[in-house]
């Protein structure tokens, strides 16, 4: 069975050393102390160590049962599932008006990573649940609110969200739910949608379902969608457990991998729903926690990625086979371990410089989340407004190719279900589709973000990097070149891609779209570049100033050297393929494919 | 349910218009004229689409069972195997001394890649059959292959390949399995394997198990292993099976995909075996035919990216989300199909152009194995022997990374198990690991391959490159352009890296060793540009002297145009990190990662 090792004194150096949080100015940043996130991430990570992990193949084999309408979650999820909530876990960054801590999103960041990260399908439950409460905290009345997130806050109640239809997905302007007012004000909601994560189970007392579905009147398209609460039990006015409410599971998706969350086909049959916000301004609604959940799933992947890497890395300690070319390193044994040799390190490397990076970005793209929420700072939300579909599209991806990475560390093992690896590996997969697909994810940035209020959101990243590099460059030759020179060389790269699509995206949108995923990678690796610089940095400085610890400082800069020298040069490639524009995509008649 | 359509004309396209193989001068390529190699891959496409490809799914759901020390294959296998051992598609390419048909191995790849498509794990029961019959026809003693080859060309009988140990796979001299001296020409064999793919099976009467074990005075290291032949059941001189041998089958490993395929443990308590060739050889014996099987594994890989891209691009004609963003293109419907966005194209574009690249590759790389079995050819050996691991390496990564991006298109279809592209994607993975890891075949490119005979191979692909790109261009100067321009780049990168090699290799071979895996797949894409370029040159050919199927040969010129401008810029990015050396990559110590 794999092994999970909370990697708390990385996150530590992120929050403290990178992104210094109690500095900051944003309200709540001050409590964020070493000592004190040090005691969440510690108390966490015992949870997720000692408890999610086990469970992680449990729910992969055993998966979830639909047995008379009801979700049978797998053996010891509900007993995990009250002990992480009678913990105070699922309330951490929620509202204190209805039972939350508060504590910022930067920490419950952290907590989540180690939380995905060891047990990803079980994890789902909490998050799916803090997606609904966000939605409704954001857009619900005073009302709704106090009936609905004391007990969402707690995860006594679960929260789903009800997007997809069998017929659209991507295109929600298709969505054939209807919802016909009932004259009170409740309405009567009637369709299917598929693809329910935790949909329905046996964790929790009531589910409260977000539904997006269209009033008779709806305009077309995606202006005509509402979105309504609707309860799996009506909720009495004393807050007590009323009907069972005319929705029911029909089914639950076999699929690739998270067989321990129950994706249902979930039906509505004149179920009684409840108006969140404004009528006909439900994708608003969606969109104002899209940064958030986006962000989440970005975290998934990458997550996968870390667990899977601490497994491969284990793993190539141990395994015996072959020798050391440079010269024998374990004389004593039949054979050295495989960590000798460099193709193994090289893909070691890979993992380990991504999943640090990832990290850092994430951690860095939470705290302007905080900084918006929080602080109400208009840059912050416009930065990470665009960074939110690079996270996600970005991390995702590589995320899982971490994943294939591991895997390929173990040779054979990899392949076997006993090793647990290949369980990251169809997990992680998911992360890449759900919630807007990557390819929605490099539109999303490509055709909207990039241009949004004039492009002053990526001026402000160009802005940003071009400064970090001034500000940096010139005290020590080293970091010069082994970090600033190709973080200004990929950053080039970026800026390039970014005229040529200004250049082209009124003339012709193919030849800017057709690069849009391209772009979309090339941005993270800068990102992730900008990250190790300073990640870097950080390490120097810990180590100018003669800290105990220095091999994890020293093996900090390695690392990030790594990821500069061979990951970096693919920016290249990236810009390359952006600007041998849209002709060769476009070029085929879909007959003749 | 994934349909299967064999992609015959494209097949013949490459054998014909390509490869030209009736105009070769190899033994036996004067009988594949364009009639009689469309019959055969007809006929072995009705098979492959009418009775593999329903079967793949049903051996995904079910897999093996062992019960009773019996391996039961899943519901239908037996009856097809049956129709492909009685249709004599197992004889295909095998010597008619033994029952064989003696076709050319390219004709028996061409029929392999469709059975394989259709139907991986159930294909692999034929193909280590064939394996061991290689074994034993390169090795054996007259008598042993008047034995058994027979009912191993029928496929009455099966074959298997026992390496692996569990304390060790790679490196194989570490294996404990020993063979004892009887005092008659048999020995007593000990040992566990694991691993076995069709070890242990309902389908075929026998198993003749090939085993490398240890003779009682073998040397220390590989070059003390054996080869033996170790029946099922034991053969009588006239060749009617005599008693069980001494060997079960001790457990099925739970795995990631090709749940079709038994994957066994197999106990040998004393079991009688007999000596294949000379003692300690074993190695040599199993070398031979390598060349072979891992080509059938690199093929195994692009076919699975193969179907998965057929079921992908169904898709995607099919499914309504959104509009074309330069007009409407189906107003008659409530939306366009997805293949009219860029960036499903771009998915799309990146399956087919691999696809069909890796197909000739492929094919090309079995014409040279025929050269060199049937021809005697000197050259076409050491060639092959330098592509064979980029055959294997390349194709397997990329032919997953395909059925990855085929899934993609489906988007939350693709996760699902109905739609059946995420087994695809499962069963490709193996390929990425079995008959050598992909890192290991970097290891033999860059370890052992480019340096043979004083890197002679190495210098007469560049010499075929470089010939190739002088006698074709000034022709055209869109061709030019379009294909030898960046065919010339490509290859550069491919002898820059090289030439780093040579000038590191003895200086410091982590140098070397840090840069393989990023050789190999910079050799691919030369490979498939070079590939792309023949392609092209025969469509237009074809064009000029008025081709009746204008659409074939112009979508072939526009795929190969794809694969030129977007991925052999990929060249650049594989070369700036093995240039980077090994520093990075070598720097943390093991106990720091």
């Amino acid at each position: 069975m794999p092994s999970y090792t909370p990697p708390t004194k990385d996150m530590q150096f992120v929050l403290h050393e990178v992104l210094k949080v109690s500095e900051h100015p944003v309200p709540g940043y001050d409590e964020l102390e070493p000592d004190f996130t040090a005691a969440v991430l510690d108390e966490a990570g015992k949870i997720a160590a000692g408890v999610l992990a086990p469970l992680n193949p449990v729910g992969d084999v055993q998966g979830c049962k639909l047995e008379n309408g009801i979700v049978r979650t797998p053996e010891g999820f509900k007993a995990a599932f009250d002990q992480v909530r009678n913990g105070g876990w699922t309330a951490l960054d929620c509202d204190p008006e209805y039972g939350g801590q508060g504590l910022p999103y930067v920490l419950s960041t952290a907590v989540g990573e180690m939380f995905s990260a060891s047990n990803m399908a079980f994890n789902m439950y909490q998050g799916l649940t803090h997606g609904a409460y966000n939605a409704i905290h954001a857009h619900g009345s005073d009302a709704q609110k106090t009936m609905y997130l004391p007990k969402m806050v707690s995860c006594e109640w679960g929260g789903t969200m009800n997007l997809t239809e069998p017929h659209c997905g991507t295109d929600l302007g298709l969505i054939r739910t209807k919802a016909v007012p009932n004259g009170d004000d409740s309405y009567k909601i009637t369709g299917q949608k598929i693809w329910i994560s935790a949909g329905e189970h046996d964790m929790c007392d009531n589910i409260i379902h977000l539904v997006l579905a269209k009033l008779p009147d709806a305009p077309e398209g995606v202006k005509g969608i509402s979105l309504f609460i609707v309860p799996k039990f009506m909720v009495n006015e004393d807050g007590s457990l009323g009907e069972r409410n005319s929705l029911s599971c029909g089914g639950l998706e076999e699929k690739m991998g998270i067989h321990g969350n129950a994706t249902c086909v979930m039906n509505y049959d004149g179920a009684t729903g409840f108006l969140v916000g404004e009528p006909h301004k439900g994708m608003r609604a969606m969109f104002t926690m899209m940064n958030e959940a986006r962000l989440g799933v970005g975290l998934q992947g990458y997550a996968q990625g870390a667990v899977a890497y601490e497994n491969a890395l284990a793993f190539a300690r141990d395994r015996l086979q072959g020798r050391d070319v440079t010269g024998v390193k374990a004389p004593e044994k039949p054979a050295d371990p495989i960590i000798v040799h460099p193709d193994v390190r090289r893909n070691l490397m890979d993992q380990k410089s991504f999943v640090e990076g990832a990290r850092a970005f994430t951690f860095w793209g939470a705290s302007l989340i905080d900084a918006s929420h929080r602080g109400g700072d208009e840059e912050a939300e416009q930065l990470i407004s665009l960074l939110t579909p690079v996270i996600k599209g970005f991390l995702t991806d590589k995320g899982f190719e971490t994943t294939v990475l591991a895997q390929q560390t173990l040779g054979g093992s990899g392949f076997t279900r006993e090793w647990g690896l290949e369980q990251f590996v169809r997990d992680a997969r998911i992360t890449m589709i759900y919630e807007g697909t990557n390819g929605i994810q490099s539109l999303d940035l490509v055709g909207r973000k990039l241009a949004q209020n004039g492009g002053k959101a990526i001026m402000a990243f160009f802005d940003l990097t071009k400064s970090y590099i001034k500000d940096n460059a010139g005290e020590d030759a080293e970091f010069d070149k082994d970090f600033l020179d190709p973080l200004k060389a990929a950053s080039k790269d970026l800026q390039a891609a970014g005229m040529y699509f200004m250049a082209q995206g009124m003339k012709n949108p193919n030849n800017a779209l057709s690069g849009s995923y391209d772009f979309m990678h090339l941005f993270g690796h800068v990102c992730l570049g900008l990250m190790w610089a300073r990640m870097a940095k950080a390490a120097k400085a810990s180590l100018d100033a003669g800290a105990s610890d220095r091999d994890f400082y020293e093996t900090k800069i390695a690392t990030g050297r790594y990821y500069m020298a061979r990951q970096l040069p693919l920016t290249a490639t990236h810009l390359a393929r952006i600007t041998a524009g849209g002709d060769t995509v476009m070029a085929l008649d879909a007959a003749n494919f």
